[in-house]
């Protein structure tokens, strides 16, 4: 293995259960691998003050409705999207700011983060996520519809209430972006000969796009210079290609209960990711892959199934998942360098850190 | 009949197709009845400018899509909201202003409207619009989802793209105000036991709220002074009172063709309005309306067209439906009380007269 690619290992060591190379960047420069925790810990109160806001949002006046809300808000996820908000705000600001502001700005991310998967599992009839049964198996369509709008708006009147014009402008474009793409993956979907170009644009849309917001938004919250907005751009968008490419590697190597949904979820929708690509790129023109894209995911319920755990352990156990590993650790490596222009500080170094952690993350 | 009530005979008599008085308040000063083309003389030239920047919006890379878009958009409806962010912005701007904002501010109130209808249209099942079918009998449920939010998104660029703060504020919390009133529909439908506050509350989030934000949006773009915002706030919230409660008559004695969709339309749904209210509160125990709510929305397809077709002859030829319009007629004349405080302008008459034209409308 070449060094350059010293990064892909990680993943792939992780899915092995066997320990990381001391060098390898997923440690800190102690050599130590963190934890999600420990890599947060400078900015956990803040954490704690955007999930209880989060919680706040789901004291409407309608019970049936704050039940479900608060299923859906408390199994939470990562909040990787409010910590990407206050450690670039904590990194962007010259002295001090204002708290309140960056809280609210922060749990913006994650509400508009949850619109778009509670409308995004209706579009694809999921069953699970985050180990919860999704809204859509619980409510009828019409109000799952009305539920995502809801929060959509709970999300802008936080993102307008910062009251910061460049800030509200990256927002609504941003939500732009996030449902184009969505509309534009409705379209292409099951289209196996897409090229990687459009799976960049896709995950660019899907995820990078709301990552840019939470980084470089920070720092438009504080009025940083441009040079600093620049920065955290560059490192919000080259994380979130490498977390989204990780998310669809885990969707083969992972299993049910660490992801918290079915394994292969995105090929059972025909959705064609970086490891498919990379599958299909050097499988000979007969392959499971290609027969489920082109058959199987027609069949009859077993027959699908079949053709589908077929297709998933076939790339699962290809060179492909390495190679994708490669690409996510690239641009993990590449928001690392981003932050060299950036003073040295605490959160400085939880996002270095964070970078190296979601090219290991098992879920 | 007394004279206060002369603005609901309006409506009536228009139903009736017998001529206006010269003296009602649905003519102008001089006697005669403008039409919508008339009063809105004076914003023509950008009226079609908002006309053309809400086609470009049909122009996606989505060729399938684009025509539903263009479709839907160009059925168009009265473009009552930008009209009246239109004139609101004429009205409160102390000379010169930022036509381009006011176009794009106009455009985004449409768009959120548009959006708003695709959503519910979806939610409500309903097959027509405008004369249109619509978008969610040709497009499937995911998809629907997907194009509503799309406008969503585009209605937030163009109301952050004003860079105003103020205004973008009002925005977002109409947005929430918007969704959370759908949500509540969606908890309180069917109970025919709710209140005219409940009704109220409704229609407030349901159109008046948009309403505000096109009229009170117009001051706040131009800068005006705190005054003159409050002013456009109170005419836009009473006119848009108003217009839903037209709305809700026209439903029950309006045509298919006049309305673009079936007559009885909120009935069906056992949505609650105006006129029923009324009709309940005079009614005897035993009445084709209650029957209706309480059994025959649940009846099979032919049984339950009989009895709503029973409960919206009922309405209609009741005493509810003058109720309805006396009330819609008040709250248009307070709409128009309010326009007294602002300088004469052929801005601010066609307000007066739109507040008319809103009463007296056949669909």
């Amino acid at each position: 293995m070449k060094k350059g690619r010293d990064f892909a290992a990680g993943g792939f060591a992780a899915r092995r259960k066997t320990p990381l190379p001391t060098h390898h960047p997923s440690s800190n420069r102690k050599g130590t691998i963190l934890d999600i925790q420990t890599i947060l810990h400078p900015i956990q109160d803040e954490l704690a003050q955007v999930e209880a806001r989060l919680l706040a949002e789901a004291e409407t006046p309608y019970a049936g409705l704050n039940t479900a809300l608060s299923h859906l808000l408390r199994a939470g996820g990562k909040r990787i999207r409010p910590a990407l908000a206050l450690l670039a705000v904590h990194v962007a600001a010259d002295g001090d700011f204002d708290r309140d502001k960056a809280i609210r700005f922060a749990t913006g991310t994650e509400l508009l983060h949850t619109a778009t998967l509670i409308h995004d599992d209706m579009v694809d009839k999921a069953e699970l996520r985050r180990g919860q049964p999704t809204l859509n198996t619980i409510l009828p369509a019409g109000l799952v519809v009305l539920v995502g709008d809801y929060l959509f708006a709970r999300s802008a009147v936080l993102g307008a209430g910062v009251e910061n014009t460049p800030l509200t402008l990256l927002y609504a474009r941003t939500l732009e972006t996030i449902c184009g793409g969505e509309l534009r993956q409705a379209f292409s979907n099951r289209d196996w000969r897409q090229s990687k170009a459009a799976y960049y644009q896709k995950i660019y849309s899907k995820t990078a796009a709301l990552f840019i917001l939470a980084t470089e938004g920070g720092a438009l919250l504080v009025d940083a210079p441009q040079a600093v907005q620049e920065t955290l751009r560059e490192y919000g968008h080259k994380l979130g290609l490498a977390f989204q490419i990780v998310d669809d590697i885990l969707d083969f190597i992972s299993t049910c209960q660490e992801l918290g949904k079915p394994v292969g979820s995105d090929l059972r929708q025909g959705t064609v990711t970086l490891p498919t690509l990379y599958y299909l790129a050097d499988a000979p023109a007969d392959n499971p892959v290609r027969r489920y894209l082109d058959h199987g995911i027609e069949a009859p319920g077993p027959e699908k199934e079949r053709q589908l755990a077929e297709a998933v352990a076939a790339i699962a156990a290809s060179a492909a998942i390495e190679k994708s590993y490669q690409e996510a650790a690239t641009f993990a490596h590449e928001a690392q360098v981003a932050l060299a222009t950036l003073p040295d500080s605490q959160y400085c170094h939880s996002l270095h850190e964070l970078a190296s952690y979601v090219v290991r993350r098992r879920n």
